[in-house]
């Protein structure tokens, strides 16, 4: 067997001993005779499960007592509606901060259900870095940005200062990718399918005291007091994905955790751009200060190579290099999971391609 | 390694040659050098296995092409409240029939999205039979119906006439236990972790012209319009719950399909049901016309013994078997995936206790 590097946005390449270890335990978990797919959700081996995940990612992530992690359903395109219906309370208004593609989506479902002011806004950039210009509302339930924008390759460096206003993030595609402190967010969360586990699986983490507001049009699957109420179990929760996430967390704290990770990301990026920027065939728009650790496009000169590039690249067993329709180009997304190796190869067959077709 | 046998009502037993397959293909499906949890679900990988999964369940279940098949998130508990959300239309009216616990929790859910008026309901035979009283509206916009309570074990034996009304049923627990003629219904849906797949999934089977009114308050995600329209890839579908489902689909053409599936359901149900009946020791409360072949409730009537009942007949590989909290007992699931043999041994371990407890 032999596997590809993966750069695909999501769902994204899994650490090979997660993958291992799912293989080694799927038709008996630890003596059990069941599979963790078969079992009850509420007998002591889910529970334990579940437990022990919810305690890695405190863990990992350094989660006060105060706020509750959730495992949800939906991905993030679910919270952005939950958000609203959860958070508005007795407001009608939420600021919104427009970065790129998915925070348009965010954007779009969130004026279904309030009245969605664009507080800052980088479109006027293409979306090549965030915005600089802020206009907060003071009588907004929440602020809500997108920590890292998959498409445009585009992330928030620091968390944004908003004073003591609610602030809410999507990091779907940039969650355990670094440390950073919850305390500043009244909610996160992030589809599992780049950095946390299989697609299906949603993490949220909410400052508890945020939760129970959530307005009489709400599913309740989708309320956050109730999915807090019953650990994450109002309805079945998605039990072999959580196992999976659950045995993610255990190998980032082995690799040393997030301040390890993030260095490890760091240096992938650097890799990459400075190769990027070093070239004479390939781009990247974004403003340096903004660039994602996690996801980067990049462009030939050349467009009319595209296709080889993608069939060669292929070949040499580097995969889902395709950018998004929405913008074309290339996109190498550079999650926790690709190791360095990955991106060395990848640099390595962009030198050499740029050389032949020089 | 030995396979328990699992008496859970869900998540359950899956059939033993899909794990398999799934543990065999975990880390490099079909030569693509990636496990079905990487893949991208718009890549062409994922996409066939999608489309291989709808073709064999519109296979199973003769699913016209009016109907469309769609892969949700969230369980049966998201869908009590999608229902109304999609279904209602300019309506304010549902009727709904009240059988035991899970038709009592869809209705608690719808009423918070519709008028509810309960048709039918059997609460004061202790729902030990489905009602046989009905007093349909007419200015309803659909009859909801749960085909198989999995707590109190009782289960429609027909699909109720309706005349021209749109009917609706949760089929959670009985869904691909036998054959059933999707046209007479608007809609089915289930949550997957009983005889589907993993849980996590949710499918739904929708009339495609019910489709596409949904009240302005529906989350994005519960709409069946843009679910359809994006052939469950709205957001990101649980991929490799998707494909897990496939395979126990490919395991059930290969058993001969549902015709067959229910003959082997059949058999399973009677030994134990007339055993039960014969015993001096077990007793079951529901009428013979309306008993569960899926979900089997049985009482001791020395509930003194039921610790030590649960505890020997662990011992003998025999799991999960106490009744759920709302009722007590015991309870037997015995879905598809639990073999002839399973059952046999529950048999052989029962008459050997209550010999013993004579």
């Amino acid at each position: 067997m032999k596997r590809m590097f993966n750069f695909g946005a999501g769902p994204a390449m899994l650490p090979l001993p997660v993958l291992q270890k799912v293989q080694e335990e799927l038709l008996d978990w630890h003596g059990s005779g069941t599979s963790v797919m078969e079992m009850s959700h509420r007998g002591k081996h889910f529970t334990s499960i579940l437990a022990e995940a919810k305690d890695d990612l405190r863990t990992l992530l350094v989660i006060p007592e105060n706020y509750e992690i959730l495992f949800l359903q939906g991905g993030a395109t679910a919270q952005f509606a939950a958000v609203p219906l959860n958070l508005l309370g007795d407001k009608e208004k939420a600021d919104y901060i427009l970065t790129g593609y998915w925070s348009k989506k965010a954007i779009a479902e969130g004026k279904r259900f309030a009245n969605v002011h664009i507080a800052a806004s980088s479109e006027s950039s293409g979306f090549t870095q965030a915005p600089l210009d802020w206009m907060l509302s003071d009588d907004a339930a929440y602020v809500h940005y997108t920590a890292n924008e998959t498409i445009h390759g585009v992330e928030f460096p620091e968390i944004p200062d908003v004073g003591d206003r609610t602030l809410v993030a999507d990091m779907s595609s940039n969650m355990l990718s670094r440390p950073f402190d919850i305390k500043k967010f009244g909610l996160v969360y992030a589809g599992a399918q780049k950095n946390i586990g299989p697609a299906g699986l949603t993490l949220a983490i909410v400052r508890k005291d945020l939760a129970g507001k959530a307005s009489a049009h709400t599913p309740t699957v989708l309320d956050y007091q109730a999915q807090i109420e019953a650990d994450s179990c109002y309805n079945t929760p998605a039990t072999f994905a959580i196992y999976v996430a659950g045995l993610v967390f255990k190998w980032l704290l082995q690799e040393g955790g997030l301040v390890a990770m993030e260095q490890k990301n760091i240096k992938k990026a650097q890799m990459l751009y400075d190769y990027i920027d070093n070239s004479s065939l390939y781009t990247n728009p974004v403003e340096k200060a903004f660039r994602s650790r996690m996801n980067v496009p990049f462009r030939l000169k050349n467009e009319n190579l595209n296709d080889l590039f993608l069939n060669e690249a292929k070949e040499k067993g580097l995969i889902e290099l395709k950018g998004h329709r929405a913008v074309g180009g290339m996109r190498a997304s550079i999650y926790n999971a690709m190791p360095l190796e990955g991106v060395v190869a990848l640099i390595d067959f962009m030198k050499e391609f740029a050389n032949r077709h020089a």
